[in-house]
């Protein structure tokens, strides 16, 4: 066997042994690739996971039961008033027990504390004012950490009679409107007796 | 002595003999009178207690509380509508949970049933009605057997933030409108949801 055929043939060998080994790195290359996607697609699902719950824990909740709440007062906004394109129409304030004991005292909102702000078509005809379709249910919760960034307070609105969300930035939709009414724990409403 | 004379003395001493009884026989006449009189103005006394217990008892009471009741529905009556001299302003419906059980099936109200009638004055501004001072506090209180005569329904008001009452003919004044009514148990308002 002459020196230039050995090399060959060793050249060859490494080459037979060496395929196997290139197939593997080829393979866990492969494989790399699908782990690599595979984190990144359950990264991607756990921080939305995470986001989402964290979305969850600060959402306001329905106030399920609301209309059984006590009446706090009521208001009608009629067209030309400022606030009309948002608010027209009849308004009634009610609030959980919490509510309506710092409302009627006088005193800061407790955390629990509910107030809502339902509003509702109106029809007038001869004469007469009456109460025509919900257009929606405006929520104010009290939680002093949750919402911190409001004044404690969550706001939120429900369409209609629905459960769909219609608020998508409480700060500029609602608080800066309630920010001045500061001493009364942004608060418009009282409790009328 | 003669006789005649024996017949004077005989006289004298009856008379004198006689005298404490007549002043007694007198006196008892004028303590009869007295008795009379007095058991006279007992039994008018007490007969002026019965009739007004029974007064009493057919009386609608104030119903304490009221405003912690389950809002039904509120309306506006303004300025040229038939009913404004007696009802204008705004007013809410609430009722106790008898009421409010009935009134969200549509059933025949039971005893024990009250519904009232809060009627506010109201104050229109830059486009905005307002609640005011509250104008009267009408009562509608089931009780088939009291109120027979009206529907097995006692009809009250109170006037603004008193326990003054105001109706004098129930009958005149509340059941006539309420009549047509028959239907749904004399009741206009329907829970709203």
């Amino acid at each position: 066997m002459t020196k230039k055929k050995s090399v060959e043939l060793v050249k060859g060998e490494l080459m037979r042994g060496f395929t196997p080994f290139r197939e593997a790195k080829s393979k866990m290359k492969k494989n790399y690739s699908v782990i690599v996607v595979l984190v990144f697609a359950i990264s991607l699902i756990c921080t939305g996971t995470l986001f989402a719950n964290e979305k969850t824990k600060a959402e306001v909740a329905y106030p399920d039961g609301y209309r059984q709440w006590t009446h706090i007062k009521s208001m009608v906004i009629e067209k030309g008033h400022p606030l009309y394109e948002s608010f027209g129409g009849i308004h009634h304030i009610y609030g959980n027990k919490k509510a309506l004991d710092a409302s009627k005292k006088g005193k800061a909102f407790p955390d629990g504390s509910v107030l809502i702000f339902d509003l509702l078509e109106v029809k007038s005809a001869d004469n007469a004012i009456v109460e025509g379709q919900r257009k929606v249910v405006g929520v104010m919760q009290k939680n002093s950490k949750k919402f911190k960034d409001t004044g404690g307070w969550g706001f939120e609105g429900f369409k209609g009679d629905t459960k769909e969300r219609v608020v998508t930035d409480p700060k500029s939709a609602c608080f800066n409107c309630h920010e001045p009414q500061r001493q009364k724990d942004y608060v418009f409403s009282t409790y009328r007796k």
